[in-house]
């Protein structure tokens, strides 16, 4: 059954439903939950086979995980999450775009999906073409997304990666530099010039940063400087102070 | 009574309640809500001259606002709301802080509970010394407020004022600069000099922006420009934008 009540108006539950789905392949999966307390059956391991083959993220998650999103128990220990839009695959933006001004951002695990929302929003009046979400940890576009995002989420590829680091290496290797936010930096912001580089920008997630994996690769690691002893700036206006920075250089160079 | 249990937590419900309250004198209100419905009594009649005498804002409601409050319904058609934290006098800021550097916000109507929490928490970050809003017209501080604000609430004077334009007209004579973010400006937010001045930034509603007499007192207007036509950034995004762009500029005046 599809879901089209709550907040998360883009779920499908139940074996069948999700089974039918996936074979139609028309519908854009976020990933599917699997509860833990689940026998295994020969719908199960047909919904399993189906997912690997086209690249969908399965978990294994508390049965309450799964009654907390479809509360009337219909969902026989089966959930397909379903993203509103669409999203675009990282090599297919990287042809199209490599000789182009597109800078990217990369949200390193962000997990509050009103801050996901306002950095796509900040993302589109910024220029930014692209934003990169990992498929198994944070936010991926669900609806409080996309209407958090006030209709950005349209004019930008969303790309969805199983890997932030194979995807910042294909970056990399076609000219992309590498710029993390991370607040133990002692370079600025300001101190970088964004405006003769295509630059992907990490942003960490809201307690836990950016992973070390993702900061060894980085090129330019950034801090927004504070004129207090209080050094906690939500994520989605660390972003735009960034992001603008970026068009203040622009506009400046004009 | 008070109610602990939910995220408004800061409520008192029922007529006796909130004239205790409003008699002991010693919970900060934010404002009194009365249903239209209800048929004035000795009760109200006392709470609405109590409220008179403190100062504190009053409205008649639709019922249906109530419950949605204090859905079991035993409010008897009055709830107060509280703030969690105390508000300072704007006449106490001002002569604690006219000779110091000590810019403020000012936000015209902002209607999301979390934008007014992380605009206050990039005060803070940004070195801002008081943040002000008005009594009748968008968020007080509430218990969501304080959350999203991730403590900074507690490092800001937070002003409270029955006309913004008579708060302004005060800052103005002990020499603060108004700044006023107006996407219809032709001037950009990074043309003006933020360091030899105290300024106080207005920031208006989500929708409505802000108000024309707002405006006319206004020393500058200002814009952020934007890359895309897609014009409409988060009103937290943009006031870490320009508040960030003042510690830019101070922090390479040093």
């Amino acid at each position: 059954m599809i879901n089209q009540k709550n907040d998360e108006k883009t779920v499908i539950f139940g074996k069948n439903a999700v089974i039918e789905a996936l074979e139609a392949g028309e519908r854009e999966f976020n990933k599917i939950l699997i509860a833990n307390s689940s026998r295994s059956d020969e719908k199960i391991e047909r919904i399993k086979k189906l997912a690997q083959k086209q690249g969908i993220v399965f978990q294994f998650v508390a049965k309450e995980k799964l009654n907390s999103i479809e509360p009337e128990g219909r969902h026989q220990g089966i959930i397909a999450l379903i993203s509103p839009v669409k999203y675009t695959e990282l090599e297919d933006f990287i042809l199209e775009n490599r000789e182009k001004y597109a800078p990217v951002v990369i949200l390193d695990g962000v997990e509050d999906s009103h801050n996901v929302g306002a950095i796509i929003r900040s993302c589109v009046c910024a220029g930014i073409k692209g934003i990169i979400l990992p498929s198994r940890r944070g936010v991926l576009i669900n609806s409080t997304v996309e209407k958090t995002s006030a209709g950005a989420i349209n004019h930008i590829s969303v790309i969805k990666t199983n890997s932030l680091v194979n995807a910042i290496q294909k970056l990399k290797e076609q000219n992309w530099w590498v710029i993390a936010s991370d607040h133990h930096s002692d370079k600025n912001y300001y101190d970088i010039d964004y405006t003769d580089m295509n630059f992907a920008l990490i942003m960490g997630a809201e307690h836990a940063g950016i992973s070390k994996s993702l900061l060894k690769l980085s090129d330019f690691r950034v801090k927004i400087p504070m004129l207090t002893k209080f050094n906690s700036l939500n994520v989605s206006n660390a972003a735009a102070v960034i992001l603008f920075e970026s068009v203040r250089q622009r506009e400046l160079k004009k």
